[in-house]
């Protein structure tokens, strides 16, 4: 599959306190339009990255999370944010992520996150990711048409 | 070199506006905090990651960014942030960051940085490091009794 | 003037990064969306809090801003963000902020900005706002029908 | 009591994340460094903003702030940051904040907190300042010598 379709694709515009005295967007906010996409990328499936279910909460936490900076990107410029399936594990999930802007790739970045139950004390323990939230996930990274049915 | 000394170490105490609602800390605050001990390590060698010389601006912009999490770390903890140099390059420098909180590692990341002049519209135009910085990273980065003499 | 309608009015999702430990978004976080908003509000009346002529920078700093905490606001939750004008000044405006989430109000603020041209090394000078941004300003704020006519 | 004695000061240095685009620190960062001073205060008196006991967890939810800019603070500005207590009701307290820059006064704000209880689900309920707390606070903003004795 060489030009896999996004699951997910979110426009934001780059806010004020976005930006640093460089003149530019502060390279650390790549990392939270990552995690807001993945986030508004398990709502688009009708799940939540922090499920407070009546005796537990799942939560997402990453494990990994990197980013390349191609441009800048300035104050008041629009990102297309573009979320791809990089690989679905039985308890975690790796997204890649491409920013896109002005016609040009800005940035691209990758983040890792275990489905966890979340302990009083901010303690973690990792899951399996819940079979209903596993098959929407795989379902949504299947291009239409390419379903295999028996 | 089995054991490197860090070139620079940092003590940083959690804040209330670092946690999110997991309980722990933010992912994305091990970035800023991967940048504010590169600009106090610049500090330490009389340096500045944001030059305003005579008729330019000279700054660090990132060009890769990534960061490991191994242990949570909560509100109120104390994060001991060690600088080492991975790599020194004649416009670039490639930083290695360990978080230790409570005794264990807590996450591990990179950065790396290229020296570059700003121009009026953000533009960056990447430029060979000052030689008066690259000396004083250089020796900073050279443990003590291990260097040659000729 | 009893009821009087917002210049304009934004919702905005409450994402993971704006929360705390405590449960709820972190307070800082209002003031930020009452900037955006309000550069949201100068961007519908075409123009913008960073405006980059030929030979200066008109900025919009802020001389005061306020918010008084009515009911928590939650990670998930969708704020409807309404803004006001307070006062147009010769060189300043003040704004008012209503917060409504889950069908009551939340937060409430104020802000004052000062339309200033932004010197090189970060002073600020005030200046009359520009003719043609105070008539947007002042046109958007009279309400449909309202207006006098000669 | 003309000149007031501070409770509690802190010095700050501003950080790249601080800045925006205007060159100056974003002005949402002076209510995060008042909560942040609020924090060390108590927790010089030997408690915390956020409180987890065995059955209930106390925090100190803000009520109300404001702040007024005074003057531009940059890039590698260090803050001397001074907190005072405007008034110590029974179940809050109100805060007043100076904020020194260069020797001269940059901003300055007031914050309001209430000693909650805080629900499970984010809910906040007030309760009276628990009186070791409480007698903290106060003797700290008495100033040495001016005690009255019986």
């Amino acid at each position: 599959m060489k030009h896999p379709k996004p699951l997910y694709t979110q426009h934001r515009r780059i806010e004020f306190v976005d930006t640093d005295v460089s003149g530019n967007i502060h390279f650390s906010r790549f990392f939270i339009f990552m995690e807001t996409a993945e986030h508004e990328l398990l709502r688009s499936l009708g799940t939540t990255v922090h499920l407070e279910e009546e005796d537990r909460t799942i939560g997402w936490p990453r494990v990994d999370a990197r980013c390349r900076y191609v441009q800048p990107v300035r104050f008041g410029d629009e990102l297309e944010i573009r979320v791809f399936v990089d690989r679905q594990g039985a308890k975690s999930m790796s997204y890649r992520f491409e920013f896109h802007c002005r016609g040009a790739l800005a940035a691209e970045g990758k983040m890792s996150s275990v489905c966890c139950v979340l302990g009083d004390n901010g303690g973690l323990e990792a899951i399996p990711i819940p079979e209903t939230i596993a098959e929407k996930l795989r379902r949504a990274a299947t291009p239409a048409g390419s379903e295999v049915r028996s």
